[in-house]
């Protein structure tokens, strides 16, 4: 890794030559290379970036003061850039065969706003998906997967509660403990929990929502995960607080819930599940809600827009994921079978800020990380934080809270204003 | 009027002999009738209601003491009521071929929570709604048009301000002139209007919301209707509170609107434009909507089950109305065009209380609407108010205000709290 970047440092040293595109004074540049930049320039036309070669050659996407100059390493990374941008940027960065001087939010940030003002066709992002897809079993046996990484790596830079989702901040300058801590406090009011409330929580993590309810509201929980390593740190948490007489953390995923419940909860699952097992999971929700009590709250990452991941996060960081649309969710999760929508929150900038503090953590954590994985594992984890963050903070990703229930329940809630008392 | 009356009086009295259905002792009693009284009890089974026919024939559809009887004046009703209840029965009580005793909002809500109970295939509401819109065209010429009734007839049990929409209760108990202004200003703090904010409102009614956004909030207003009778309203007010300067009231609907705004508010029109044009409407919001600033709200009746209205509502009330779910309205109004949702609110039972108020209204003005009417005119209004109030009460309907804006604008609200302090 350290050898592949030196080329950068030369660059960065002013060691190349540098031109604007098409000068093409200094040696080793090919009428390719020029129009590779030409197609960038065209394609971010506005981003406030600049795009430097191995042999010299640059380019400024906008007259603005650049955020961040992207080094390209080779003419192979180059081409790929131009014909798979989303995939390539990544696994170039990863490798290091590209560079990033200056903050990679902001790149990404830029990148978003330049390509949402050029309107392109949705099915651009469409075709990448299949392309990206028809190699994702390949890859799957190829990364770390995101969830077998062990609690040890997450406990190093989530919060004390080990909260994977996005936080809520009351105030901008919230820590991410006491956001976190709020997230689960403004779940279970919009749950409107009572003490002895039963509640099923589909995807629960380390079992800090379950947790929180059964002991600050006295709800009876049975969690629901497949991952063992979760589960065995869940398990043990409920042991040390005593609350095992009130949660009971449950190996199956949401289509093997059964009984009833008067409240049902999910954060961060359904980007998991698919839009094709929608219609399943709206039948679970159906079944096991009381009839007259029964409300419920999804939490999840959406989209405004119907699209695919990008190629990149799909294959290297969530390989099956997706984020809906309201559109793509409400039919079969609520309207199938009767249920109402009470309320919908978008909370995309709360989890800017909470990517950003994720981003902080884990960068104090970098070297001990780079020592039990590697720098391509940092990298992958850099890159991902930190585009996930720029997709919050342009509107490209957005975090919904659907609050619903029983149509025929008269409890639906008359104002919101006991949620911010 | 009067004299179709004195049959149910003389069943209310106990002239005719009371029998259980089945029992068929008293005269002039066939199995024709038992046998329909049969299936509208297999229907409603579990309603709190009592139906007795013109010949002493009833039924108790329910063990629990009925907070309501109805009584049927003739065979041919009885037969209509089996074969297209939902338009009989508004058609047989406007005529009094059938009559009420009790109230007549919780029988459409002991009813409604009947039919849920039983989950009936959702065609059959769509095999009536067709059976109707067969007719439209005829009906249409028949009926006092709702919104052509002058706005005399408004004036008699509106709130001061003359809001046709639903109201906003900061307090279950407020009057309905503060829970209509309360909403107007609910309007404009999800607005998160700014002075000098330019407004476009389309559907604007009599103007109250067009003219509080202008004299609370400083917003200059171009709002749109196709009513000659309100706009002339409207435009009186305009002059009244010397507001001609920063609100406009344009004839037109809203395909016509053009120019930019920074914010596009439209209250209870949305019912009325028809799920075939919402990718027209969203059209229109995402060209005048200002690229950096621009947001929006809609309010409107919907559902969470996609279904028409009740066959009697769609002739007599709203022809062509549709109250649409979430799913049927985000994706042509909002996802098309890359807008995003900030916030549902469903606030039915704002509206349930809302139609209680116009309920109380209206029959303290009954005497004079009859004098200028007639007795079924009354009647009809009667029934559309119990019948959405029970709706909106028991779930069958719903009102959601829906927050938008941009996608890429980074002002998207941070927490609610600001609307609640």
């Amino acid at each position: 890794m350290r050898s592949q970047r030196s080329w950068a440092d030369g660059i960065e040293a002013g060691e190349a030559s540098r031109e604007r595109a098409g000068d093409g004074r200094a040696g080793g540049q090919s009428w390719i290379d020029r129009w590779c930049l030409a197609r960038l320039a065209a394609e971010l036309a506005g981003a406030a970036i600049v795009v430097r070669l191995w042999n010299g050659l640059s380019v400024a996407l906008s007259d603005r003061p650049p955020v961040a100059s992207v080094l390209i390493g080779d003419r192979g990374t180059l081409l790929r850039l131009v014909f798979q941008p989303e995939l390539e940027f990544g696994e170039a960065y990863t490798a290091g065969r590209l560079e990033v001087q200056g903050d990679l939010t902001r790149l990404f940030e830029t990148a978003n706003r330049a390509m949402a003002a050029h309107e392109r066709p949705a099915w651009r992002g469409w075709i990448a998906h299949l392309l990206t897809g028809a190699s994702l079993s390949a890859a799957r046996r190829n990364v770390h997967h995101h969830y077998d990484l062990g609690n040890d790596f997450y406990r190093r830079w989530l919060d004390e509660a080990m909260v994977y989702t996005c936080a809520y901040f009351e105030r901008p300058d919230a820590a991410l403990e006491e956001a976190q801590r709020a997230k689960l406090e403004y779940v279970c009011r919009k749950l409107r929990l009572q003490p002895g409330d039963e509640v099923v929580e589909a995807g629960c993590g380390w079992g800090a929502l379950a947790l929180h309810m059964a002991r600050e509201h006295g709800a009876r929980v049975r969690a629901f995960n497949i991952s063992h390593e979760q589960l065995a740190y869940a398990r043990a948490r409920a042991v040390r607080e005593g609350l095992t007489d009130r949660v009971t953390f449950i190996d199956g995923d949401y289509r093997t819930i059964e009984g009833r419940c008067d409240a049902f909860v999910s954060v961060g699952m359904l980007e998991h599940v698919g839009p094709r097992q929608y219609r399943a999971l709206g039948e679970v929700v159906a079944r096991v809600l009381d009839r007259e009590r029964g409300r419920g709250l999804l939490h999840f990452i959406g989209r405004s827009v119907p699209r695919p991941f990008n190629a990149w996060t799909e294959r290297y960081i969530f390989p099956g994921a997706y984020a809906p649309t309201l559109g793509e969710v409400t039919p079969d999760l609520f309207e199938r079978t009767g249920l109402s929508v009470f309320d919908v929150e978008n909370l995309r900038l709360h989890y800017a800020s909470t990517l950003e503090h994720w981003q902080h953590r884990f960068e104090q954590q970098a070297e001990s990380v780079r020592e039990r994985f590697d720098e391509a594992f940092v990298r992958t984890w850099r890159m991902y934080l930190a585009s996930a963050r720029a997709g919050f903070m342009t509107g490209d990703l957005q975090l919904f809270q659907i609050t619903f229930g029983r149509g025929t329940e008269e409890a639906a809630p008359g104002t919101r204003r006991a949620l911010y008392e």
